[in-house]
């Protein structure tokens, strides 16, 4: 079987389900009684459960972060590009983990499951969560699993979000972090572009104020013009520029409102493949916890006084042209672990492929991530590289 | 009436239409039999006719550019900080010209106009203007008005775009040209942009194809949609920022998908108040018009060589935090006209206010802007300043 996969892929990989059956509360004063997190592991946990790493994933992310759920799947998971024996997190070395987020719409407890106090689906009546929500979450999971502590706990984006919330949340149960491609909280703009999505998933008639599974319904434009909104901020100008140009389809223009240019086509082609795989119900409330997301808000604004429970190295990675969080939303965090006192590593990775870059390959990426990641392994057993 | 009217106000305008029965033809193949044009003027012209200046107006604008309806009119015309007596374009020196365009929708022959052939709505049917389209309509205006050469063609955003057409097209009969928060052409994140407003209109169920007023509706809600995205690129990250932050509407988090962000807040207003006072039609061909603007498209890309043919100084200016049509694009425009051996003065004006500075008050804008329009009314009277 594994001979078809690639010999620095995970290969097979099968996922698992946890149900948690003691409550938890929610920041949004909620309590979900009981839930199931759907999750991956790749590699094996060592005999002092010392070398798990945690994967936290960003706003359409899931469970699936490498290998192949068969034979027949033509995509590897979201991030086999770091992920696999031999790979910046490296399976031979590591035990990985590897969730579905609370609020999904890939197998954990979500919109899509059933709520056992009305025995039909939550819907919209799903609690909003926070990030501080899915990392409490995420320790239930690490208890089950039998990990005090993980090795690192790293993510992309949102996911960035949840791995800089552990260090304060948990910091007995994380050596190390990597946050890479995100910000400590949202911008207006940023708040601006998600709500715009919103609208327009809500104002779909298919909507149906989020019962539309009730209705049979799915509201495809809205999650279509939701996508393509997110897309433009996932790439750079530079690369949407350089990919597409102002190349037209045809010969000449058809002075119409059909699709003229290539990236017209590109867009609408990830708008419809987007709204037939993910949930309207999700994309609102994955939206909703990035809003939220301000560790600082509790401190008037001070990140250092947030961040100041947190007791473990940082990486921190941001991408030149990243215009969605960019290299300045990093190195305000930089700057408030470095007041916080705390030990950050802080690289600017030169990219042409904005917010997106964090999923690609890239040499100077690969080689400050592997070698945080190699220094973590190299403790691990005792040694010094 | 006047007293009631700021001093360096023109005061209360009345629009006029100009009604043409000679056919024009159009880039997109058809032919317009008959058109009406709804215009302001302010000043007056001279015994030479030698001090018109036109005013190209940008996505959503007008012929309403300065003073007021009535002395009910809350808000004067949309560039009224820029002109009157005075001002920048001085209307005690010259006789503006300020019309609307062709397919809009404030009352020149667009979608919402009567097609002669079918005695009903051209609703979807108009045909697809060109800036170039805009320009020939233009001069057809200037012909009407007597004005054989215009002191100066000035335009902001899509209406730079109907400036620099101006200088290719009838180089003799421009004079000056000032090209303001434009671009030659644009990029493909521009082009994205546009398509999702299009595609959030074309796919409300009350769009009807364009036949909307069939039908009774109004695609309100795409309206509100395309607003709203518009209106994120033509603020600045920073203004966003620094005027909503992340203040709330109220004390707390509400955890659910009402208002919650100031931020939030002020798009759905905007969006909303689009929404009743535009028309989706007149919006796509807005869009589209943006879209094909391409002068250098028929020369290999060899913007020099397009505007080899203008005969007149140029000025160009751009703002600092301007995202939507950056400087970079601006210097593009100033490095194909230096190449093309024409007078070109540029400034890079600092404004935090992004695309949208050029509308605003802005001393160094004024200053340099205010300068160009005195040397030309001083060439005008035969002074040298």
């Amino acid at each position: 079987m594994s001979a078809s996969f690639p010999s620095d892929s995970v290969g097979l990989v099968t996922p698992q389900t946890a149900t948690f059956e003691s409550p938890l509360a929610l920041a949004c004063g909620k309590t979900l009684e009981r839930f199931e997190l759907v999750y991956e592991t790749y590699g094996m946990l060592n005999a002092e459960r010392s070398n798990a790493v945690l994967i936290c994933h960003a706003l359409s992310g899931h469970h699936h972060a490498a290998g192949f759920h068969s034979a027949d799947e033509l995509k590897p998971g979201w991030w086999d590009a770091y992920i696999g024996p031999g790979k910046v997190i490296d399976t031979d070395r590591f035990f990985v983990v590897s969730l579905n987020n609370l609020g999904g719409c890939h197998g954990s407890t979500g919109p899509g499951s059933v709520d056992p106090q009305t025995s039909r689906q939550w819907g919209p009546t799903f609690p909003v969560m926070t990030v501080a929500d899915w990392v409490h979450s995420q320790a239930r999971l690490a208890d089950r699993l039998g990990i005090e502590r993980f090795a690192a706990v790293v993510g992309g984006s949102l996911g960035g979000m949840q791995a800089m919330q552990w260090t304060i949340a948990y910091p007995e149960r994380v050596a190390n972090a990597a946050v890479i491609a995100a910000t400590p909280r949202l911008s207006a703009q940023n708040i601006a572009f998600n709500e715009v999505a919103r609208q327009a998933i809500r104002s779909d008639p298919d909507f149906h104020d989020g019962w539309y599974a009730d209705h049979g319904a799915i509201p495809k434009l809205g999650l279509k013009l939701a996508r393509m909104i997110g897309h433009i901020t996932y790439l750079s100008e530079h690369s949407m520029g350089s990919r597409f140009g102002r190349d037209l389809r045809s010969d000449q223009l058809n002075f119409g409102y059909d699709v003229e240019f290539q990236v017209e086509s590109y867009l609408r082609h990830q708008g419809d493949t987007f709204s037939t795989r993910f949930d309207a119900n999700t994309y609102l409330l994955m939206t909703k916890a990035l809003d939220y997301f301000d560790p600082a808000g509790q401190y008037d604004g001070d990140l250092a006084a947030a961040l100041a429970p947190a007791d473990c190295p940082f990486l921190v990675v941001s991408f030149t042209t990243d215009w969605r969080f960019a290299p300045a939303r990093s190195r305000e965090l930089v700057n408030a672990l470095l007041r916080a006192g705390k030990a950050v590593s802080y690289v600017n990775v030169d990219s042409p492929h904005g917010h997106d870059a964090f999923l690609l390959p890239n040499d100077q990426y690969e080689s400050i991530f592997g070698s945080f990641m190699r220094r973590i392994d190299a403790e691990l057993n005792g040694g010094t590289n």
